[in-house]
């Protein structure tokens, strides 16, 4: 069993998010650690200190990240170092080396060459704060820099491999099923009927993922293979459980080429996809015509058509995909219009009234989402909704 | 104190972020209640239990999201009433309620409609699964569900006031600050010299937030004007403490327009701007132009300035600054081209390379990022530098 903490008053009161913990957890869970709990705690050495000894009693592996740093809320190395009763010492070479990395930048070097006797050094080839675990017994203790590039880094290439040769003996086998277009509600009966697995299931904004895991691969890999089939209209394969990721490897496979042309997603469609490298292979690029006269102007939208229908329409998010389409010059083009709220409803288009619109080489295809929510799940169901039709269209998979 | 909990493998295991601790201890901590700390738990009926247990021992409030709906993995309720040793009835006005609200979509309304009898419930206006709230002594424990829209929605209505009510002790008062293009090694030295007041400094991809928090108002209030005044030139003010929001109001402010020109951020500034109610007072669009092509064709970037200088230069920067003002037809317009990498780059150019312009009713200045790091932060970093450069020139402040 693995436990991941994070140090610090910045996760403990929201003002960061724990992407470290959420990191962790998915890179360890999907290689079969278990894990126990996940912990955030303030920035004070006795509570720091109750939390290594809680985490430590009840799992075998504790990941730390955060306050490693130099500044005055950083407390973790001093903590570990004390709780392993392990006195400190200058490494001459890691500083030497921050001297040479950080010849204009220099922030406390001394205090971050510094480090616990005991401890095992892992390197931080991006930032100053050296890594350390600590080992009692079959038991570690592994701190990393709260700084999520540095923790990455440092994680995939210090941490994975030590935990590994640790052979923990709880690994699961786990796998993970993608669907799109499909309600949580549709697919559960059937994972209440699966015995002796561990199933998860996790809506995200019109994409369902379910998780099943066991000691016993085979188990999961037929329970896998069974509900795949059930759904089999509704799956989708992604490395990361993402829609874009799934749409990127197939147009990269089929070279062909995406545009888009988005109003009340406001630029999210194309964050989503250029969140990808390489997506330069396909994306070209996209307009975010927020206002009536750019969607003239960029996208050859008529203005009767727009001032007619009104800029929420089909006929008008039609226009948009054929305009983004021949203006951006792609095989294919998503557009999208619609009311995100929280304001700007009317009794005839309530917020929550997105217009959407593909535009493929044999002609276009339009649908209509609804619901109320708020503004940014309304724009994420649009954002998965738009990239879901294209999966659809670039495996010629027909819906209902 | 307050405890926070997650209850769901989900979270555990890094499947979603937890989003609701990071908005509810957020939400807590800016009106001074004190986070004790933050704990995500299996969907497991002993380790809930116990969590449960540890909670209320520690703190007076705890608030638990997740595990209340009807699906297999929901276990927070029936946990919860034993925990408390509550008999369940089925409420007949839920149940009629829900009939009423759901009439397509009906997953399991009895299951929802059941509830504990020693339960306050709080109603849930959005979804199905009512809030719970157990009280022993001065001591309470509240359920929510683990949808961030319903959660949301519930904890604002009904769970602040319950707490309000209370009186706890512990609340402390806090200020928040907010610098743009500065270092956290600059401000740190001033923190470290203020006695009795607890600080907290959170560095993001440019920006750097600081908290003072104490009992004493007198002090924080101090401590708060004397760090402001210090760093004046690099000060924001923004309810969120985000620099879009910061930008936003201004523009409002001064009735002013904006549009933007991106490549390697591919929607990210748009989508950042968007995310923001109300953004259509000023926000008139954008251009996605990943492609030179669409460098060409929809900001007139000249195609020998792009052969010749190249995407990534501040020739073309300003060119597309300037194409996206006439284009858009703003007052103000944010460019910026780079390399994100992780590919892409070269020994002149490398990955970090970042070409940034703001084309204002007086000019163009454009300025240069550098610094390799991951894509998602080179991203986040260009984004921030540009809302902090309109910023400035919004507020004429000039800089070093």
């Amino acid at each position: 069993m693995i436990v991941i903490l994070a140090i610090g008053n910045e996760v403990v009161t929201g003002q960061v998010p724990n992407s470290n913990g959420t990191y962790l957890a998915r890179s360890l869970y999907e290689k079969g650690y278990k894990i126990l709990y996940q912990e955030a705690v303030r920035d004070d050495k006795l509570i720091i200190k109750n939390a290594f000894d809680k985490a430590l009693k009840e799992a075998s592996i504790v990941i730390v990240t955060g306050g490693l740093g130099p500044t005055v809320d950083d407390l973790t190395r001093d903590v570990a170092a004390e709780y392993f009763n392990s006195p400190q010492h200058l490494d001459e070479k890691l500083q030497s080396d921050l001297v040479e990395r950080f010849k204009r930048f220099v922030p406390a070097i001394a205090n971050q060459a510094t480090v616990p006797d005991k401890a095992i050094i892992i390197p931080n080839k991006i930032g100053s704060a050296p890594g350390l675990i600590f080992e009692e017994g079959e038991k570690a203790l592994i701190c990393l820099p709260g700084v999520p590039t540095e923790m990455k880094a440092m994680f995939e290439e210090g941490v994975l491999p030590y935990i590994a040769q640790k052979n923990l003996s709880s690994r699961l086998y786990s796998r993970k099923l993608n669907f799109l277009n499909i309600y949580e509600s549709k697919i559960d009966p059937s994972l209440r009927d699966m015995k002796d697995i561990n199933v998860g299931i996790y809506p995200q904004a019109g994409l369902v993922h379910v998780i099943l895991s066991s000691d016993d691969q085979t188990k999961v890999d037929k329970e896998f293979e069974k509900l795949k089939a059930q759904f089999l209209d509704h799956y989708y394969e992604s490395p990361s459980g993402s829609i874009e990721e799934a749409v990127h490897y197939r147009l990269i496979e089929l070279k062909k080429t995406l545009g888009v042309a988005e109003s009340c997603t406001g630029g999210s469609l194309s964050a989503r996809i250029t969140q990808l490298p390489d997506c330069s292979k396909y994306f070209m690029g996209g307009v975010v015509a927020y206002s009536n006269d750019l969607k003239e102007f960029l996208l050859d939208v008529d203005a009767n058509l727009l001032k007619k229908e009104g800029a929420v329409s089909q006929a008008v998010v039609e226009a948009m995909a054929r305009g983004a389409r021949d203006n951006l010059n792609t095989d294919y083009a998503l557009a999208v219009t619609g009311i995100a709220g929280p304001s700007g409803g009317t009794a005839e288009k309530p917020v929550g009234t997105i217009w959407c619109a593909l535009a493929h080489p044999k002609g276009i295809k339009s649908w209509k989402l609804e619901g109320k929510s708020t503004r940014s799940l309304i724009i994420e169901r649009a954002v998965n909704s738009l990239l879901a039709e294209l999966y659809l269209n670039l495996y010629n998979i027909s819906h209902v």
